[in-house]
């Protein structure tokens, strides 16, 4: 046969056929905040956040590190989500789960396969092969655990009864929620977020099928958003009502806001989450067919900002700090009571990092229209104090209710990092 | 208000406030295929298929020509298809809609908005906004027509009954179909294809809102693929089972093929259709959990290539012609007799165009697994002797039959390009 090793050996550390490394050399110049590294896969591995760059790793996020990837890095193009349920009984299938799913997301993260791509004849392929010439993509790959990890049924399963945080509790419903169970809980998440949707598809199938007896897929959603391309100025976003969304996120640049907002911090519940992050999910679905019948004025109104420039209304620019005290000419607050920049800001004690991405799930057969929304994912250090709060004001009076249904709802707790050597999960299963 | 203008002009060709055009001036190099033209909106309008390029209108495909574009254009990254019925029952709002869809998709082709983006409160801004600030993407828009939009329940509604060509009828029920309504059939499609997918979905929006009372949404798929990153040779892109797919397409840079293969030619039916082409459009899922318990010679075999190279079985090159008679050392031909490859390739008469794009859907709630496969896409110009043979024998002894099912179907005829000053469907309704 034509281009054939005889090689049996299928662990999933050992060599590609097709490397997916040997592209990277000759991939285009990456975006903002993307780490150049060593090219060879030791060097891949060893890679540590801010490390020197040669210039010949490009599009690769770090795997290994204080923090997983996914969180703070720069919003890539596509994300696919995926919500499982864990289906062993046993804690060492989940340890053993974690440790495979660490080894596999170090060599997709730095673009190469899970395994051999072709080798055994009498054997599948260990990696599933749709990214093989394909670059690394900016692949950043978050692994979470649900409320129901802990106790299920009033199960303690994986004797982890005892390490499940206050804060990782299912969310209260709020007034207007319209959840669908399809869309909705899960006992582990993996979010794969790349600028090329094949290579986070790739991610997601390979992960699930190393989980097989393990766990299984419970739900799945894709999204994309799109910033202006090859801007160096990186301009915010458009979600799907055209306005820019994102704008008034805290900097991912700055460690201090990051450990404020986002980073759990020693002290704050069990010691394992330290440096992880709470992710909330919720599926919204908008309707924009509705949305483009409504004028300009009662769009921005809605949001309380102008559409065009995203700045606040009654301010000049985008990224202006709010000033809710101001008053237009019919002595109404320019910024309305039931704005959504208005609500969600609050008295700005509260902040969420938002991460969220559009969707399009074709058509919404009972509507007729566009199942299309934002699955809104955002990450926090204490959602009782953060996405909880925010979404009880929102709930209750936003004015973008009208044009909203929230479908879908998860929390998790997202792991801290792990060293190279060391896997995901470790400080909980440890 | 903030950078606002009071105009009060709506009108589908005027200016926009934030022009798309402006973004690709700073836009990155495009990819193989890209016409480089001016960069003027009056400039762009007037492009035509192989004009000569100045270099700062990157990333357009011209919208006029003999042909529509999306059809030997490059394959792009995304495809946002979508199937409609006609719900008018005025022949002159499906020409009113065809003028209005072919001036919106010129602008949007050309990286334009549809109207403003904002301007007057009162109303809603004509462009729905989510594609401000990026670049044309290679966005191309192909419009087709399905044989309900000439009889339908008997019914001759728009007068065009004698114009329908005998080669555009529903497709025969094929052994193991498996089609749904809600992936099957319509009056009109739309394909959009680019290389971001918030661009192609912009564009279907847009186009849909323009239908408004005129034509619906029926059904929707959007699809993706990637061929391995800034590659000057342009490797073949892999589906979903991990193999090359598309190696034996016929050239679309071969002029002569492309009038044997895929362009309707005088003679071959009504001449409103010449320089059009037959769309078939199957949505088949694959089932790549089963898939990837399948061992690699399994695999091989079902296809008759290598998974590796792309090879045919028994020989050495991806793009070698098929040697059908060789057998192996067993004796059995190399390239099985229920094989993918042989069946399609048939006696290398039939020849279709695929332009084929990969989908995930979320999970499949039935089977609880991945809804993943193929938006198969392929243009022909007789389907009676191209597409209709080639799948007769497939669904009859396929051995990919084992991992796949169809789920959807359909069938329409893409009309030829129109002139700067005309519009799609002008040879049709006139
Ligand atoms: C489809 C649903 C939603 C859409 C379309 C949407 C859109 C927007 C937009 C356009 C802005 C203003 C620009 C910006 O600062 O990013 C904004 C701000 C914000 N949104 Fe949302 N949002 C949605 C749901 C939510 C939810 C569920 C929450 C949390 C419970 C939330 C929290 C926030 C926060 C905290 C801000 C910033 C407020 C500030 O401090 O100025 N949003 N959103
Ligand atoms: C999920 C479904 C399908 C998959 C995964 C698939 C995949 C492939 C692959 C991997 C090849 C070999 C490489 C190449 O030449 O592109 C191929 C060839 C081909 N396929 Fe498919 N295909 C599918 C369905 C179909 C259908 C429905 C048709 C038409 C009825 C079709 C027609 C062809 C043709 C004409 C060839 C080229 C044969 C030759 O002349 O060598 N395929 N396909």
């Amino acid at each position: 046969m034509t281009e054939k090793t005889n090689t049996q050996d299928n662990s999933v550390l050992n060599g590609t056929k097709i490397s997916r490394r040997d592209i990277l050399k000759t991939a285009g110049v990456g975006g903002v905040g993307v780490i150049l590294g060593a090219s060879g896969l030791g060097g891949l591995l060893s890679l540590k956040e801010g490390n020197a760059a040669t210039p010949d790793t490009k599009e690769i996020v770090p795997f290994y590190g204080k923090h997983q990837g996914g969180i703070t890095t720069k919003t890539q193009n596509h994300v696919y989500f995926v919500s499982l349920d864990v289906t062993t009984a046993k804690k060492e299938d989940l340890v053993k789960l974690f440790k495979e799913w660490t080894k596999a997301a170090a060599l997709m993260t730095a673009g190469e396969a899970v395994g051999e791509l072709s080798g055994n004849e009498f054997m599948p392929p260990k990696d599933t092969g749709e990214a093989a010439g394909l670059s690394a993509s900016n692949l950043t790959i978050t692994f979470g655990v649900g409320p129901s990890l802990f106790i299920k049924d009033n199960q303690d399963r994986f004797g982890l009864k005892q390490k499940q945080p206050k804060e990782l509790a299912d969310l209260p419903k709020f007034p207007l929620d319209a959840l669908e169970e399809r869309w909705t809980g899960g006992e582990l998440c993996i979010q794969a977020c790349a600028d090329d949707l094949q290579v986070a598809f790739h991610a997601v199938r390979n992960l699930i099928r190393i989980a097989r007896g393990k766990a299984a897929l419970r739900w799945a959603q894709t999204g994309f958003q799109r910033t202006k391309q090859s801007d160096t100025k990186n301009e915010t976003p458009r979600n799907l009502f055209g306005f820019k969304d994102g704008t008034a996120n805290p900097d991912v640049n700055s460690e201090k806001q990051m450990n404020q907002t986002v980073w759990v911090q020693p002290g704050d519940g069990p010691n394992w989450l330290v440096n992880g992050s709470y992710l909330v999910v919720r599926r919204i679905q908008m309707y924009i067919e509705v949305w483009d019948r409504t004028n300009l004025r009662e769009q921005e109104n809605t949001f309380g900002r102008y559409r065009d420039s995203g700045a606040p209304l009654g301010q000049k620019d985008e990224f202006e700090t709010l000033d809710l005290q101001k008053k237009n000419e019919q002595g109404e607050y320019s910024i309305p009571v039931d704005s959504h920049t208005r609500l969600s800001h609050g008295n700005g004690s509260e902040k969420i990092l938002r991460r969220a991405y559009s969707y399009s799930d074709g058509m919404d057969m009972k509507m007729g229209s566009f199942d299309a929304g934002l699955l809104f994912l955002c990450f926090q250090r204490t959602p009782s104090k953060q996405f909880i709060p925010i979404q009880n004001r929102l709930a209750k009076m936003d004015k973008l209710n009208e044009y909203t249904s929230h479908r879908g709802s998860a929390i998790f707790a997202c792991l801290p990092g792990a060293k190279q050597g060391g896997f995901i999960g470790e400080t909980l299963f440890n």
